[in-house]
């Protein structure tokens, strides 16, 4: 079996350059409306692509003023899309630290079933005190409490989630035996930080269980998703740096005991695209034009977690900013930024346009030709299975990857020519889990 | 203006009979099919219902073995019909004692965007000790703390659902003004149970706020409906107990300074119909002789709270179960059982017939005419401003009441032609409510 690139069209509002509102062409009002999503997912579709994919946190990014705001529950919003397309997986994050483990299951469940399996779960902790503050809490939860509440929601959840039997549902109408009740289990769970009886009130998912993500990139994170991740996104601005963090993520699964192939590796990649280089410089130039300096300089003090008076959009970082690390704060985009400033001696507006819209995630300005190469190039040379596409204007961004890249990728072999699946594992190329309680009673039966 | 009657497609898997799974005609996987529920909700919008509405209760209620079990999230099943509708509400059951606020202010907020302004949230306390299991806790916090948490629940998601005013999005292009800050509030709730900071990460409603609905028939059930409710979901044997909970409702509501017509008071009804008495009386045979007696002995029995062995069919009630009430049980449906076991004597098998399908709902077994003339009396005679329909068995009861007695109603002038509005609060006639923080700020400009 030859091994297929995996394709995610990950959504934001009217595209992920914060400028991308500006454009003629966007719609100021993209982000509460459903035809404007139901658009992009049949547009990915009708490309083949694996998923959709929304990111998500339970609080509204300050400041508003600047840039499109605001967000759907990605579930709820992925629900309706369900039903506008037939086979492209849909992929909704969503946080341990401010769910249930039984709603969550269950949202997600709800998900799967009206999709046919087609859903997958982007697990977050949720960085930042600000969301902390809409859940009667004053600050966040460190980050071990953090990810010891994640580890065990994960373990709720995958057991909730097999507490149905395949076969569990009978539906005898001759003796009026609905479901087998020996085949429908409670959890029993009692944890440190839950407590849970099941049996979830969703029968068990076409695909087994939600496809598992993440992205936490710090050390916490990485032994998350070697655990439990069945797929992780990431951010690499160089080939070197995505390699390396391949190798070390598929060792670490390797580690706890499960087959690395079972864990895809999936970088985000923003392509500013037009048919030379001149035009894709000439998009990218329009959009950078429309960033407003002194917004951008905020959303970097948010980055450095420092005063925005304390920066100069003409002059270099002042020093010493490494030390001033807040316990607890997210610390990898804040590297990638003194990095920059110390490394390169960029200014705060070089810095700026040096991030790109991609917020830690790879930019390319160029061709169809350049951005297909370089997705082979990190495929074939041990830096991903495929990409989240981060369209930065939508949907034209993404129409426009569909159009010139898409084939150029069929071209050469890597990318499918029409789906061999429906649900997002089939997609992915991972297998349907066995059932926990099923392998349980199989067991017990053997025994006895 | 005339008054227009509310008709509720109150939809449940197979139908509200409990034996509805069991006929030829019922598919015994109706539960996780979402196009079971698109044809049902397309099928109520062009009759031109007002809503559909699914009860819910976050735990698998057992025994699941002889009747469908497990249900779909409803928000996010409404979510996937949204989409397949144009016009119709979306209602949906939702706790607040196994909820957070912020999250559920913004998954209704996230379906009234995607639906253009059709969400109804019928609010629920949740009782029963399996619920509370299932969410960390051995045993549900009593009535007056589960109304207490519901009642702050309430204000909070009010302010998080007022937290945008209409125009905070200004889409200045040219200015790269999004959204003014000025119109978009934090809440900074500090309660008892709950500290929300706010704002909302979804902007407000095209109906303003979801329609909020309720259903508790105890007293600090009836409190919270007075206050809060802009519907009442009800159940009712006879046009007397009906019209004394309808005038109770109405004037506790002007009491506390609302507006009674603001208050709809919606009981449900289960038509099993027929063209002749006779046919109707066939198929509540039909579907009575499916029931199994020993598992309505057990259902019986938990209405009772006793154990299901102290329970003979073909004995009457044994003496003393009224004073077997555990403490924070709901008794409404109990009270019931016990007035037609010790006031008309009946034996435990014929007060399972006489409780019917509806728990504790009006069954009108007969004619089309029949039931229309039900609806008008109770409509005319100050008992109902419409209905929930339970039809026994779905689809096939649905489209019986749409064919036969949707007409009727139409040529009596009780009933709309065609859709006037096209949000849930339209439908209703409901006003759009003020926003609290627009009213205070225009307060403040005036007083300045």
């Amino acid at each position: 079996m030859t091994r297929s690139l995996i394709l995610n069209a990950f959504l934001m509002t009217t595209g992920h350059h914060e400028s991308s509102w500006r454009l003629p062409e966007s719609d100021t009002g993209a982000g509460t409306d459903i035809r404007h999503y139901q658009r992009l997912a049949q547009l990915a579709e009708q490309a083949k692509f694996d998923a959709v994919f929304f990111a998500d946190s339970p609080v509204l990014q300050a400041p508003p003023a600047q840039r499109p705001a605001g967000a759907l529950d990605p579930v709820t919003l992925l629900a309706a899309l369900a039903t506008a397309t037939e086979k492209i997986g849909l992929i909704a994050t969503a946080s341990t630290s401010y769910n249930e483990p039984y709603n969550l299951a269950r949202k997600f469940a709800s998900l799967d079933a009206i999709s046919n399996g087609r859903s997958g779960w982007n697990v977050v902790t949720t960085a930042g005190d600000a969301a902390a503050r809409n859940f009667s809490r004053n600050a966040q939860p460190d980050s071990s409490q953090r990810y010891a509440r994640a580890e065990e929601f994960l373990k709720v959840t995958e057991r909730l989630w097999d507490s149905w039997e395949d076969d569990a549902r009978v539906g005898d109408k001759d003796s009026g035996v609905w479901a087998a009740p020996t085949r429908i289990h409670r959890i029993d769970h009692q944890g440190e930080h839950f407590q849970v009886a099941g049996p979830l009130n969703v029968p068990r998912s076409p695909q087994g269980r939600p496809v598992i993500i993440q992205a936490g990139a710090s050390e916490a994170g990485k032994g998350f998703a070697a655990r439990w991740a069945e797929a992780i996104f990431t951010a690499h601005q160089s080939l070197a740096s995505a390699q390396d963090f391949y190798r070390e993520l598929k060792a670490r699964a390797a580690e706890v005991g499960r087959n690395s192939q079972e864990v895809k590796i999936l970088p985000g990649i923003v392509p500013i695209l037009g048919s030379t280089q001149t035009e894709a410089q000439r998009l990218a130039d329009e959009l950078d034009a429309l960033i407003l300096p002194q917004y951008a300089l905020q959303n970097l003090a948010q980055v450095l977690h420092v005063d925005p008076a304390e920066l100069d959009l003409d002059r270099v970082l002042p020093q010493g900013l490494g030390q001033l690390v807040p316990a607890e704060k997210s610390t990898s985009r804040r590297d990638l930024v003194l990095g920059l400033g110390y490394e390169r001696n960029l200014t705060v507006r070089q810095i700026i346009r040096e991030l790109g819209p991609g917020r830690g995630h790879q930019t390319l300005v160029g061709t169809p030709e350049q951005a297909a190469d370089h997705i082979e190039q990190w495929f074939t040379q041990g830096a991903a299975d495929g990409f989240n596409i981060m369209a930065p204007v939508l949907p034209s961004g993404l129409e426009y990857f569909v159009e010139h890249v898409v084939p150029i990728l069929r071209q050469r072999g890597l990318f499918r020519e029409d789906y061999e699946d429906s649900t997002l594992r089939g997609h992915y190329g991972l297998p349907v889990p066995r059932n926990h309680f099923a392998r349980e009673r199989a067991h017990q039966e053997q025994v006895a």
